[in-house]
Parts: structure tokens; C-alpha cells; sequence
């Protein structure tokens, strides 16, 4: 069966400031079917990364995170400005929210955050050799803190539901494969 | 370092159809920085399923997503309905997309969709003996087709950027985990 997509017969921006930019559009589906309002949201792309020192120990931020109100581990990262390459994007976003820089990036494959609701892309790296160059440079309203973890405490965590951005598992495990840490047994 | 939750002074709903419910805040930081708008969206929870069949394939759907405004393949998803448990929401909205049945459900640890942005959760499961007992029961505007995978064809999905939907890698790496599936080597 062949899935076909929708036409955007109308589309009208309802809310558009520097924190969100949301759409409204009328669609109608392969079979004519009309669908309104169809939310679309419109952020910047974001950028994660799985940054390992020379102990493969992963660096791990905590920061309070409104939405769900509690404070959350997390992995360094950020949303890529206007004309900004993700590469640094993600460098930028480091050295601000840690001081730490790291050596070559090895990029993941891109991924849709949430396809039925958002237009933009996370830009996943992967990279090793982290260190702790400078201080942090927070803005006035980010309070960040940050600490290596050893892999299999990172799992466990994952494990006990306490490292649980969804986005940020999904870039964990992808690293942890690229880096040929992840083995598939019995298959 | 302790990182403090901010306060809520003021909330105001801007919008809030069958389609979404979106919250703007004004908050305040625990250094008295006022924060406004914040905007939070308080959509129903969610569901995710890994239905692994006797062949320890995964069942994988397939649909038009309109964020992005493509053909994605995914688990089987969906959204709590109000006064229902997350176990019999996935066990319907499975029924419905693909006239599947599954026998125990194992819960995965619940999971933020995007702590910054949501206040739901995702309940990630992962069951066995995934059988298919009648036909699709799909709404008007639903066009849905599902497939059972390998399991290495999935992994090999997703590292080829195919199946991208970055929170459904979070709930399958975390199913093959507690399915003990993944190893981890060398650590």
C-alpha cells in the first residue's frame, strides 16, 4: 500500500515571537477528506551531542526544564541560529553551557523531534577527547550544571526512567552505536 | 551545584481546541529574572509500542506526517484518552492502526517527549506474541499501512536515518534493552 501525502490548501501563521512560531494550516488528504486546523510548529533545527572524554566518561548537563517543571539530565545542547552550519551550532552551544570543547564531530543521522507536529530537525553528534576549556557563559535566565558519567551509569540511569528527554535517549543510544559500544545479541 | 525550579507568578491558556492546548507563563527564576512568555503545551499523554511477533520481528507503521510533510515509518503510536490507562490506550490505538493484538505488555520507563516545551508524558511498552486478529479501524482522515521487520533491518533503519522519528528511537532502543537484545561491549 502505497501512503500518499496531504495537500496544504491554506496555511496562516497564528503566533510567531522569538519562543514559537505555530501555523494553522487547512489540508486535505489523498482521499479529499479536509483537515483544519492542522497545528504546524516552525522552530530553529536543534543540536544534541554525546561528548566523551578521554575516560569515555559522557558529559551530562541538569538544568530546570518548564514544560514538564522538574529538573532534568540531560545532554549539552541547543537550537541552531539563522545561517548557522549544526557543526557549530552544537560547538557554540557547548562551550557555552559547559566551557568544554571537543575535538572532531562525527555526525548522526538527522531525525524529526515529533513529525505530526514539528517542520524542523535534530542535528545529532557524537564526538570524543572532551575538555574543560574556559567557564561557563550562561544567560540570565539558564542555570546549568554539568558532570562526566561512566557508560554503564548512563544506562542505568536511562534504565530507572531518570535520564528521560526522549530526544536525548534516542541521540544517546545512536552514539553508543556509532561509537561500536551497542552490541545486537542473538539476532 | 543545586539547580533551582523556577516559579509560575502568572498562566494564561492562548489556545486550546480538540488540537492543542497551549499555555503561556510568566515565570521567575530563582534569581528573581522574570521569564515571559514561556509558552508550555499540555497535550494527552502518548503511547508507544515495540510488538515484537513469534519471529521476534517489529511491527513498523507507515503514514503521512505533516509537520514534516512526509511518509515516516514509526511504532505503533498514539495518545491517551481521558480517564483511560496508558496499557489499554496502546492495546486500542494498536487494534485500530493495525488489527494487531499483543499478549503482556512490559511498561518501559515513562519518558519526556521534550521537557522544555510539553507537560505530557510518553509511556513506552514492549510486548511478545504480536498477532493480527481483524482489519485496520482507521478514522477518515488515517491512511495507515504495517509491515513486521527484522530486528537488524529496524537497526539498520534507523542508523541509515529511515526511521528518524526521534521518539520512537528512544522507546525501540529502550525495548530491545529490556528485551536484552543490546549489549554493551567493552565498558
Amino acid at each position: 500500500m502505497t501512503i500518499k501525502p496531504w495537500k496544504t490548501v491554506e496555511s496562516k501563521y497564528i503566533l510567531k515571537d522569538r519562543w514559537m512560531t505555530l501555523r494553522a494550516d487547512r489540508c486535505e488528504t489523498a482521499e479529499g477528506v479536509i483537515v483544519e486546523p492542522y497545528y504546524v510548529q516552525e522552530p530553529c533545527d536543534w543540536v544534541h551531542i554525546v561528548a566523551f572524554n578521554e575516560k569515555h566518561e559522557i558529559l551530562l548537563t541538569e538544568q530546570y526544564r518548564h514544560g514538564i517543571a522538574k529538573v532534568c539530565l540531560e545532554l549539552p545542547c541547543g537550537g541552531v541560529e539563522d545561517g548557522e552550519a549544526p557543526e557549530a551550532a552544537i560547538r557554540r552551544e557547548l562551550l557555552e553551557e559547559t566551557g568544554c570543547q571537543v575535538g572532531e564531530l562525527v555526525a548522526l543521522p538527522p531525525m524529526s523531534p515529533n513529525p505530526a507536529r514539528y517542520a524542523n530537525l535534530i542535528y545529532p553528534f557524537v564526538s570524543f577527547g572532551t575538555e574543560q576549556i574556559q567557564e561557563q557563559s550562561l544567560d540570565a535566565t539558564e542555570d546549568i550544571s554539568f558532570t562526566f558519567y561512566p557508560i554503564p551509569q548512563v544506562i542505568e540511569l536511562v534504565r530507572q526512567g531518570e535520564f528521560w528527554q526522549s530526544l536525548h535517549v534516542a541521540t544517546l543510544f545512536l552514539a553508543l552505536d556509532r561509537a561500536g559500544i551497542l552490541k545486537l545479541k542473538g539476532v
